[in-house]
């Protein structure tokens, strides 16, 4: 485990535990943490947490509390419900637990971990909630929460993420928010943020619920716009399906093309060396001593363009063969082990090897099938990869230089790097190319496209690039705005080594923060705002003695002894 | 000084030097760092910064780099601009040094201060860009950079925030912002945000520039977007000259009415006891045994409201000492107090004391006077305060109960607190009331009124306050929306003092991170980009041990040993 950072990060005295390797694929038979069961366009999605499971040792996950490991499996449950659950319509998010919803995210997990662990598992948790928002608004998919039991905290969080809410209404449960009151720290998975900006509970009744520990239950929950129903404990059930059946009537409109026969994801089964990853489609390689990466990503080939080209249906047998799926089911793999198993890379360098007009072809093909489901489903997949890579904290560095081709979906992966650099050379030239695929189907959390935040203040350029569809060599790439840096074959090897070098050796904070700040030009939404004013507040405090110092509220939670804060308002 | 704190709040080893108290208050004839001169409609600003004259002792002012002293002068330099110098359309902003413009924020002044002290200074350095930018956009004076050396970090920052920047092409002047590759923290002084919002230039580009500490300079910096022009040293003075003459005629353009003669803006005087500042509208109170502080408004009075009622040249006539520019300068310099000041102070109990007919009153006669540049400005001023009370780390609770006038213009501090309490007693009502003042013309950073904000996911209600002008009692004002908690005569003192209490035991980081979300529901804007994201991200990176730690960059800047990084990226 050399590739993983063991030394606490916040320079405070208690101590850490060590991070797991973690790995991001699960299977549904192999799932501890969650009973999942279909009754037609109705599936249930019951968490019922095993205490003593959690991912690495030191806590107990009692009371349906969380860790990144039950988080990784509800992702699993998302996906897996849009790809091999298409008659899906509603899916009924709930407790196993008689009495308990979720309590939230583990606080002795929190406390005892470093903080570069409580960053990303906040990260990846954020991006859970926002898939599964993303299947209510994009995949005919409306999760609904129907919290049977006490709603705490990131169990809260985690109902606000449902198109609607539904409350027991039994004296007992009530939803709250106690982090800023009980640990210290902010509802930071999106809770703040869904309140005032998803919710539009107004902003001084957020500051009363999101500092009363106890949380509001009954009435003033729904009064508030906490939650959307309160059923009584006895017809609970009844009135939840009652809903759910209703919400299936309004889901069914306009449904995409396509027989709802469900389409398996395989596991990945990547080859692993001790420096690396190979998939089939991607690579991964890393050296802890330069602190860099590489990332390449092979395009489609003639083959996968020609079954693509054969129509939905010859899509839709290849199922997760089909190379859109397959190689963006691994970058985002890729993604996630350098996150979270090889923190000490800072800089990955992003190569695309292939040929630019078959992926050319490839996209067209596919955004000519996209009114079946399942293409939709790989689009929307496609998207999605692509988010996470643009909230990841690394810096990426994307090179075009021989054989390469950033094309279409893969010249995204370019546009989503900090940086292109291509190489001249008029003798054997290296294209870019765009498609249907740079105009809108993957977008941002912004709202943007890649080549609007990119050409943001370029308008001609940008509308110049609409249905553009010849090769571009470096030059014309370079005056349509989409080269950072040209360089012809003698400067190439020394000056993108020399990049490379000065890049890995800068403060990783200071990098994170201003990549934070450039790669999101423009407007921001709801989502945006979670991974921007939220998330940044919330490591923000993470880091400060109030919540993780020895005497922060957050480390010592559930211990006899009381925080002691820092009076100083900064 | 029982009232500041001294702790280091990053718990880190290395020494911070204790906060002075900070005076917000200046006068032009006891500049330091300043040089104005004026010449018809053009005005030249000259950073001439003197190093023997910091705010605190232990750090040299060399090469016009920056302190909270040197900015307190430029934000007195833009406001009295505004209401002194009414005939100024064009203000160069310049350096009376001869081969540096400014070299930005001292950095052995950040490396010694407190984490509080480095963020206050921050937010104050960021309002002052913002009201610098707002001169140029709403009030006719349009500032532009003149950067006749070398302009770096906070320099640039400051260049930013202009409408156009010239540089001098003297094959050493360079643009540069080396925050990340020097000192491992951010351009946090609007820096990057303006980069790619505002001069929207390309972020790959904007990667590059903000990682080369030695800038960009040339036909580079103006191909790059970084500057707008770049004129030869021998012809500098005069081909700005000639810039500012020609942006003298387009911000002539659709000028307010009135004679442009300056209205001087007088010091304030308050009368300082133990714990508190009395000044002539405005009354604070700070008890740092409880960590709270009262802040008191006085409403404008019938001779206000016939004052104003008299019209422009009336107002014009009465000049600083016109209640709403007088009691909102108060309030501006009361707040600047809180936050340096005392920042034990964690709890703020705001009240608006008078007559809330007399406070309509006031607000009609004024809308109707504001064609006329001054009134225009007043306005514009109570904006920017109440954009500041927005931005300000604290907890402010609103009360109205007996002889409360929480109405028009003074509704919007309660707006902008974080909750209101209403008194409900029938025999005695109190009573909220609306004016023209809360539909538009004080505008939050975000775009939108606070009424908007508050009422986001009400649009019923919202609709219904528009034009709305009787007054309000406790149980029409909670129906409307504006009401956080109603109590009853009996129930007041109690409820309001355990809520007082509650909220002072609560971590003050939590507070302000979740306060910082909350109170900004709804859209995002460059501006206010700027103290979410990019601030945020800046606050992280300040209490991290890679920039502030003993080994950190920013700790050991122009020292021998190198800064030793924890190379886990985050």
């Amino acid at each position: 485990m050399q590739d993983v950072a063991h030394a606490s990060a916040g320079g405070h005295s208690h101590a850490t535990a060590p991070n797991p390797v973690v790995d991001f694929e699960v299977q549904p038979r192999s799932y501890h943490h969650w009973k999942v069961s279909y009754e037609g366009p109705i599936a249930r999605v019951a968490m019922a947490v095993d205490p003593a499971a959690p991912l690495r040792d030191g806590y107990e996950l009692k009371l349906n509390s969380y860790d990144l490991g039950v988080d990784i499996e509800l992702a699993d449950i998302v996906r897996r419900m849009r790809f091999e659950h298409p008659e899906v319509r509603v899916v009924v998010l709930t407790s196993a637990n008689d009495r308990v919803f979720c309590a939230g995210a583990n606080i002795h997990m929190l406390g005892t971990s470093s903080h570069a662990w409580k960053v990303n598992f906040c990260k990846f948790t954020n991006e859970t909630r926002c898939e599964l928002e993303e299947a209510t608004a994009a995949s005919h998919q409306t999760w609904v929460a129907a919290c049977n039991g006490t709603t705490a905290g990131g169990g809260y969080e985690l109902a606000l993420a449902c198109k609607e809410i539904y409350l027991q209404d039994d004296g007992n449960s009530a939803v709250s928010l106690p982090e800023v009151p009980l640990l210290g720290v902010l509802p930071g998975t999106g809770g703040l943020t869904r309140l005032v900006d998803k919710r539009m509970v107004r902003r001084d009744r957020a500051d009363v619920f999101s500092t009363t520990a106890e949380g509001i239950r009954g009435k003033k929950a729904v009064q508030w716009g906490l939650v959307d129903a309160i059923f009584p404990r006895s017809k609970f059930d009844e009135k939840v399906l009652e809903r759910a059946k209703a919400l299936v009537t309004a889901a069914s409109a306009n449904l995409p093309t396509g027989e709802r026969k469900g389409v398996t994801l395989d596991a990945l089964h990547p080859e692993r060396t001790s420096n690396g990853r190979k998939y089939r489609h991607v690579e991964l390689t890393w050296d802890d001593t330069t602190r860099t990466a590489s990332l390449t990503i092979h395009g489609p080939t003639p083959d996968d363009v020609a079954l693509v080209e054969r129509g939905a249906d010859a899509i839709v047998r290849a199922g997760a063969d089909v190379w859109a799926l397959r190689a963006f089911r691994e970058l985002d793999d890729a993604l996630l082990q350098l996150r979270v198993n090889h923190m000490l890379v800072g800089l990955v360098a992003v190569r695309v090897v292939g040929d630019p007009s078959c992926a050319q072809a490839h996209d067209a093909a596919l955004i000519k099938a996209r009114d079946h489901w399942f293409v939709r489903e790989v689009m929307l997949h496609m998207g999605r990869v692509l988010r996470r890579m643009d909230n990841t904290s690394r810096s990426f560095f994307a090179f075009a230089d021989k054989g390469t081709a950033f094309a279409g979906c893969l010249l995204e992966v370019a546009l989503a790097s900090d940086r292109l650099y291509m190489l001249d050379d008029t003798s054997s030239p290296v294209h870019l190319a765009l498609s249907e695929f740079n105009e809108g189907a993957l977008p941002m959390h912004t709202g943007l496209t890649r080549l609007q935040c990119r050409l943001l203040g370029a308008k001609p350029q940008l509308d110049a690039l609409v249905g553009r569809r010849e090769l571009l060599d470096a030059e014309a790439g370079d005056e349509a705005g989409l080269v950072t840096v040209k360089l012809d074959d003698i400067d190439w090897d020394d000056d993108t080594r020399i990049a490379i070098e000065e890049r890995a050796s800068l403060s990783p904070d200071a990098l994170t923060g201003m990549e934070q700040n450039l790669r999101f030009a423009g407007p921001e939404t709801p989502d945006s705002k979670i991974y921007a004013r939220l998330s940044a507040w919330q490591n923000w405090i993470f880091i400060r003695p109030n919540a993780t110092g020895p005497e922060g509220a957050l480390t010592l939670y559930a211990r006899p002894e009381r925080p002691q804060f820092d009076w100083s308002r900064v």
